[in-house]
């Protein structure tokens, strides 16, 4: 009997990315296949939907819906920022989580996400153990931050990376071409600590016309001298100059270069809400350097840029999910997917898998010889870092109105069986 | 003997666009396909280059440059915002590109960009004729605005009102995945007095759940209250709101919607500098709605988007530049090509010729039939507009990086007969 097989939760979590519904899509279409696995469910919105049980029943959806999750960007389940906490202060939460599980027979759980992610699935993990529940908890790794350690690079990221290239490239262009009047243009992309979205536009730089002329990344010390100095020197032998920030930039000392560092809230995981630099950029280049300065933030388009995501990030992300399953049926747990660059001249990517405690607390860096000894730029090693990342374009599906065609969930919802949550 | 054929000019002027290369493209190849001009020559930076003499020999680039142009954004040549005023305020400019023009033995001007650039080609062409110097002066239509008269729609429009309406799907979904933090979203898009690009965006909603909910154009009465009330009721439907914003919003006195109106200054052409739209939307909305509310602001980048460009506004591009040539072999003289859609089921775009100083005087704005009742969205005429449009997608070229491949010119410089100017 079918109901006799456990069911799967898929989830997603955090900033959405072009890619992280492959990944979903390497889950279901795994936990399809394996015959192991009963129902799999899908949680409306990350942790939010597992504990206000708002679960839907993906293996009901449409097998073209399915498929389509490959070219759809953002997150067709549903994404949350809801952090738990440690075990001690959300343990009702964490026992909330365990009850929607034991209620609807869940003993797969596949989380996509960031570091929270990983520690949210590890805390599941731990507890249910504890209270001696069966349970496979799976982490899938997805950042467009590309922070997360002991991946060689992060789904999301080679997607976001070849689209902010190319936009360098592009704007590059539009700079080049009306220098006289916009003679300088910032284009502000994410990265809150890490500077991987920023460096990745470097690629674009094969020459030193070619944009960008800057880079910079919150791994290098930066203010406002540094950047009225680098700004005259690249006007002086180019005539027009092409500026790419990360959002977090941070001076000497570690903090963040804002305007007005206390306007800028918090988000719901307590990391400081960014914004703003590029303006802020501008205004001292206007004033200092007496020129005509413009800005563009990509925003939310830079992550959700399916209409030239990387095939490799596509092809990647799917077999992590996948892995997740296989490894899970495995009998593997508690383990996040790790993407592993093998040696060798050709980029050939595998898997491998971490213990979810430990991403949950690393953080990787942009390291030292990435960037350039002044702090301003890319170095060849960064290149070579990135450069098989982005190869490939994603197939995308274009409809009669000349636009791609994305997916979404018929969401057939379960039955409650336990009383309200939050 | 080659030097016994006139030579032609070829200019860009204005803002650049993602098809203004492939115009060029088409004067270059059929002129020189003619037979009947010398020298193609490119003015650097559009008048500028005329005024400085600053002229370089296109018929000496490789054919390859050439055919690359269909794939690369922006204004090869180079363009500016430098806008002769009256033959009267302006003689002594005028003056001098007709002595540059008699100097190289031009007799050809193809000049590609708004308004302001049919203004110029015109006043050109009536000195010419007043001084018995024989001079043709065409022009070819440039805007990613769409705001010129005459033409059914400007090469560049195609292009950006691809771009935007994806960028508008893709980060909808986004919105889509997040909404329960990241409310709202406002995507800013360019469009001083039209909002032809705004209403671009408007073609991704093919449903009530899809981005974006609302789009403002500056052709609609703008108000905060409208806009906030606006907003309560697509949150009470769905939970979360995408709104596209055009740059130049107005009240329903017609004045800009700005912040501050005297912190903006006016650009080169004398046009209001605008800014910020997106940012005041923000504010408003998290003060009045109370809702968390982020922007994204595509910038130059809008308009340089190569890499989703439409295959069919390259081609009419092409097509513009083309018969700009056969036009002015043929005895035209002081004309803009025009781009016409032809009666019938299937779109069918030919072109046909508006007098240059016609054009130079008009403008136009997103008609009422095309914005619907309560002023934040498109009707179906709109949708039934921009449609074939938007058809296609551009090929470009990847290279190793798994970016796409743009062309530089090599600049031959021709040789300064003249004393300096400017």
């Amino acid at each position: 009997m079918m109901e006799s097989k456990p069911n799967a939760i898929v989830a997603q979590s955090g900033g959405p990315t072009a890619v992280i519904n492959s990944s979903a899509c390497g889950i279901i279409q795994e936990a399809t296949k394996s015959g192991k696995i009963g129902r799999v469910i899908g949680a409306t919105n990350g942790i939010l939907g597992v504990l206000k049980e708002d679960l839907f029943d993906i293996s009901a959806e449409k097998p073209e819906a399915i498929e389509a999750l490959k070219q759809t960007p953002a997150a067709a389940i549903g994404s949350c920022r809801y952090k738990l906490k440690s075990l001690e202060e959300s343990r009702v939460d964490f026992e909330r989580v365990l009850d929607v599980f034991k209620a609807h027979d869940i003993r797969y759980f596949f989380y996509a996400g960031g570091n929270d992610s990983m520690d949210t699935a590890d805390k599941v993990n731990k507890l249910a153990a504890d209270a001696g529940y069966e349970l496979v908890c799976m982490g899938i790794p997805k950042t467009v931050d590309n922070d997360l350690a002991f991946t060689d690079h992060c789904p999301g990221y080679p997607s976001v990376a070849k689209y902010v290239a190319a936009c360098a490239a592009e704007a590059g262009k539009d700079t080049e071409a009306l220098y006289t009047t916009d003679t300088c243009t910032i284009l502000e992309v994410m990265g809150r600590n890490a500077g991987w979205i920023a460096a990745a536009t470097g690629l674009a730089a094969r020459c030193p016309e070619d944009a960008p002329h800057l880079v910079y990344m919150p791994e290098a010390a930066f203010s406002f001298e540094k950047l009225v100095s680098d700004v005259k020197e690249v006007l002086n032998a180019l005539g027009r100059v092409f500026i790419v920030a990360g959002e977090g930039l941070k001076d000497d000392k570690g903090e963040y270069v804002t305007a007005d560092k206390g306007a800028f809230g918090k988000d719901s995981f307590g990391h400081a809400q960014l914004g703003g630099v590029a303006e802020m950029l501008k205004a001292v280049i206007e004033k200092e350097v007496g020129i005509k300065a413009r800005f563009n933030k990509l925003g939310t388009n830079q992550r959700s840029a399916m209409h030239f995501a990387s095939l490799t990030d596509v092809n990647e992300a799917y077999m992590c999910g996948q892995m997740a399953v296989k490894g899970a049926i495995d009998g593997v747990n508690g383990k996040m997917v790790t993407l592993v660059r093998e040696d060798g001249p050709e980029y050939k990517c595998t898997t491998s898998l971490a213990e979810l405690k430990d991403v949950a607390n690393g953080e990787k860096k942009v390291p030292a010889e990435f960037i350039n000894d002044r702090g301003n730029h890319i170095t060849d090693a960064m290149r070579d870092y990135v450069r098989p990342l982005v190869q490939g374009e994603a197939p995308i599906t274009i409809d009669e109105d000349g636009l791609p065609v994305f997916m979404r969930f018929e969401r057939k919802p379960l039955e409650k069986k336990l009383p309200d949550y939050l």
